[in-house]
């Protein structure tokens, strides 16, 4: 059995950006925001905590998060299942961070539930 | 009616940067991205009309795109169904932007379709 198979036919990432999520489905949580300029570190480490957190949430699936240098954002987090999106989201560490977002760290967001259907072959 | 109403009670966005995508259900193509080094001006321009190409696509619903200063991307492109996603994909212009993709621009990337099912009131 080759390098390959062994890892069942998942190609390596070049990275640590990538999530390494299975074969679908499964669902992602597409979390699109615009910062405000209030509090960058408070903001930072709360971040930093969030995925902390949701890393032993169970049916987390893996994290992919971006933000530009004019404040955009993109967070994608995936999950196993419905019921694992809504724990996470009733989370009381979670809930602080999600007013405090609402109040005072982003200017606006859009956060869309999709259940992912399949992958492309790279 | 207030203006609110008269917006089918959706909000305004405080952004461009947010695509304003209508009612679920609807597609969401999450295309996750760590760029190489290589031909930082093709690839802008090449991106540019990529973008600009798409929103003449039938079935087209709007795209939000980040990049970070350390080459990490996420673009999250929405289209009405499977079929207008099959029809991007197989676009002449797009396939050529593809192929330069895979061969130069990305180091690695991850491409999810997904099924958007519901969006939280912010």
């Amino acid at each position: 059995m080759n390098e390959k198979n062994r890892q069942a036919g998942r190609p390596r990432a070049t990275s640590t950006f990538l999530a390494n999520t299975p074969e679908p489905p499964y669902y992602a949580v597409i979390f699109s925001n615009v910062r405000t300029e209030q509090d960058p570190r408070g903001y930072a480490a709360m971040a930093d905590q969030m995925v902390e957190l949701a890393f032993r949430q169970p049916g987390f699936l893996g994290v992919e998060s971006v933000r530009d240098v004019e404040g955009q954002g993109i967070t994608v987090s995936y999950w196993e299942s419905e019921e694992a999106i809504q724990a996470w989201k009733a989370d009381t560490a979670h809930q602080v961070a999600q007013a405090k977002g609402k109040a005072d760290w982003y200017a606006d967001y859009r956060l869309r539930v999709a259940l992912v259907q399949r992958e492309n072959p790279r």
